[in-house]
């Protein structure tokens, strides 16, 4: 697997023949989060986004009628090519799947939005150990204090993820991640949770809680968690999302994605 | 005028106390290009921009039935606080004036799209002489042969703005304008103008031609210019413009879309 390109993996994905998640897969290449509302909230979502790049960064979206992203990857099929997605009807989730072909219609509109692991590779890279990849468990995340500017019907909390590590690598890890605006870019916060609106930092309001080692400061980094939550707030009639860990492989490249 | 903040010049301007070009007002903040158009475009106009970064920045956004934008100038009027305004009637220009609350009504959505005022300070502060200034012209501009990425009915050629300068100076800017992704960011060329498909680099198809001396070599970034002409292809029903060199005048600092 480690050798496919994104369009072979994606492949894969379409006729079911990998339905687990996507960590690991086309190492080097972005992968996204998916978010799909009716065309009506589409403008309003798509401005929420551009008002709040930190959390929400918009990698491509699909337009109406369409099934591919023309700029993340053309001969993609977004409506098969994610190994499972989520169905929520007015903002209760009702059912897990491997295929949206049949639900998403026309009237529908494909949101792909930047996620961590493009920038947990870069601090791999530079030596900066991830405790959730050492510990085996999801990314704690938080909701914060911090307000996501408004947007039509859209707003609410950012939420966060956090990654504990020492001083020392806090500061590389701002000039790396600093690198990638476009994938939630530098740390929101550096230091005491309480400065954000998180109580207590071992009880994370999804994913699961890390070790804080001693000397170690918690280091969070805007969530792309956020805009799908703040989606589910409106509570629209249909929504498809990915499931957590089975994300959009695109052909785009993260380096692509830097800035200097 | 020079010691005045955003708030204080846009007061100004709201009462036609200057009606002038904003050129070297307030600097330091980050100047915009208006296009408003109707709400019917508005999603296909912001996924174009949002798809064309370099070409097309998007800084914010003035919601249909507001006035303000509410991430760049939450005080500001978009419909008064630009000394100059253009109004365009199924492609054609058809008066200048310098208020459009009568012709601005709720169904119409507003673009604030950065201009190269942000990095052209930078430049500048970087000892790299910039040729429009010194020979009191507007910066020369050319249609190129690369393409814009389509979506919806926006689609057409990247228009860009030319500079020329020493190699020692290009490589340079390319550093200086790559902290600055969101106000055109890098070059998109540097060299031969027959490879973005410009035959004379002499007549400039917008703007005016500048001297390029023995040993520099023209350096081309993406325009903002670029949004206008292609909104302009679709032939909206009404689109309202400022005019040339009267631009919005934000609260955010250049230095806040800065990376690195």
């Amino acid at each position: 697997m480690k050798q496919l390109s994104p369009s072979q993996i994606r492949e894969m994905i379409r006729v079911n023949e990998w339905t687990k998640p996507t960590a690991g897969l086309a190492n080097g290449y972005i992968q996204t989060n998916l978010a799909v509302l009716p065309k009506d909230l589409a403008f309003e979502f798509l401005l929420f986004c551009q008002r709040n790049p930190k959390p929400c960064p918009i990698i491509d979206v699909v337009e109406a009628g369409e099934i591919s992203a023309r700029f993340a990857a053309p001969d993609a099929n977004l409506k098969t090519d994610i190994p499972k997605y989520r169905i929520y009807r007015n903002g209760e989730m009702t059912e897990e799947c491997e295929n949206v072909s049949d639900i998403w219609d026309e009237n529908m509109v494909g949101f792909l939005i930047g996620c961590s692991f493009t920038f947990e590779e870069a601090l791999l890279q530079n030596g900066i150990p991830i405790r959730h990849h050492e510990e085996q468990c999801n990314v704690p995340m938080y909701k914060t204090n911090i307000a996501c500017t408004k947007a039509g019907r859209f707003q609410g909390p950012m939420v966060v993820s956090m990654r504990p590590m020492s001083e020392q690598e806090a500061i590389r890890a701002v000039q790396v991640t600093s690198r990638f605006p476009s994938v939630h870019g530098a740390p929101v916060h550096i230091g005491n949770p309480e400065k954000i609106g998180i109580q207590d930092i071992h009880q994370p309001n999804f994913g699961d809680a890390v070790t804080i080692k001693e000397g170690e400061v918690p280091v969070f980094w805007a969530c792309g968690v956020t805009p799908q939550a703040i989606a589910m707030h409106v509570k629209p009639e249909l929504m498809i999302t990915h499931s957590p860990g089975h994300m959009f492989i695109t052909d785009l490249k993260n380096e692509e994605f830097s800035v200097l």
